[in-house]
């Protein structure tokens, strides 16, 4: 799920750079505007803020992109080309609605853990620019292709009806998307493992289903 | 799972108060002005924006309260004494661990549709003040008695083993804290049935459990 076309190269943070420099590539400049975005607004976060989080020059930052809103634009074209990445690999094409309902989100779960930053942007995203705008779309007809795998599913009756399909699609995403508020990539719980025990959660449920309907006979 | 001691009458809204005049009971005012802390932020709302809202007058709120923190704490107290309320109901302390843990989780369910804004507003605390930082410590005290509640239901042997104990507890309360971002109150969707169906998905799954393992082989 780890995305071909993202460079994980990293230029060394600090060290000896004098303004005017270009002392990182696109990655490290698009990952300190992506933390500054979350955690002051895009609106609130200068193009100054910014080169000072770089510890160079905003002349250094235009060298990569156009300016604010093109970080933001690729910002969000990771994260967005992430998750559409998924709905063309076989795992999403062929199978069982419910087979490919399941890769699909286990993906998304994964492009969530990896680019964890970025994808808490798409979701903070309110819609006040037409790059914002245009981000919001691409996500809802992401969000439209789930839907349309849990309607599939539900008509070949392996995903339960007695549950609103809309509702089920909300409670699914609003599981997956509250990751972002408190997964630590990097911790113990590994991004495959994370993936597993959301999909377990989400399509078996916490119960043990080999209990007794009444759990207190079981014990 | 109505708060018996939140009052439900309301004054009417607009219509004919003069500055100075008290035309809204207290509940009125903190509806008010949760709507606005929940769109400007708590820091960003001052008295004069909440009296201009009101159409009344800042003294005509401080007959009320003692002014804005005041006013957090108030609506902080409502949002927390909802959920703590239901831990000392009957079906939170009597019956197996996931029974007790399926009766907490559909209160939490039914407290949050019931008083959306204000639990919006609990669940967006950032922790910038005392009266913040006491209202995130009760709301972790109640995470607590829901994650002991998931231990004892893994011990019984009733709540599947093999998603790590805090995962399972995060990926519950990420399905259902995200009910804020989605729900609306007072369309077809009725809490009951929005906590019937939380409580269906995060137990049993969401899949159809009598299909054959392998979905395809059923249709």
């Amino acid at each position: 799920m780890n995305q071909p076309s993202k460079s994980t190269s990293r230029a060394p943070r600090g060290g000896n750079g004098r303004a005017g420099r270009v002392p990182y590539d696109l990655d490290a400049v698009l990952d300190i505007a992506v933390l500054a975005f979350n955690e002051f607004g895009y609106e609130a976060t200068s193009m100054g803020v910014l080169a000072e989080r770089l510890g160079t020059s905003k002349s250094a930052i235009y060298y990569h992109v156009t300016g604010k809103e093109d970080l933001l634009r690729r910002a969000l074209e990771r994260a967005l080309g992430g998750l559409e990445g998924i709905l063309s690999e076989p795992g999403a094409l062929e199978g069982s609605p419910v087979e490919r309902l399941r890769y699909v989100l286990r993906g998304a779960v994964l492009v969530l853990a990896d680019d964890l930053p970025y994808v808490t942007l798409l979701l903070r995203l309110r819609g006040n620019t037409e790059v914002e705008r245009e981000a919001l779309e691409r996500r809802r007809a992401f969000d439209h292709v789930i839907a349309g795998l849990v309607d599939e599913a539900r008509v070949e009756g392996t995903l339960r009806a007695d549950v609103d399909a809309r509702t089920t699609v909300r409670l699914l995403f609003g599981m997956i998307n509250s990751i972002v508020e408190w997964y630590k990539p990097g911790g113990a719980l590994t991004p495959d493992q994370l993936a597993e025990d959301v999909i377990t959660v989400a399509f078996e449920g916490v119960r043990v289903h080999d209990a007794a309907p009444v759990p207190t006979a079981r014990v």
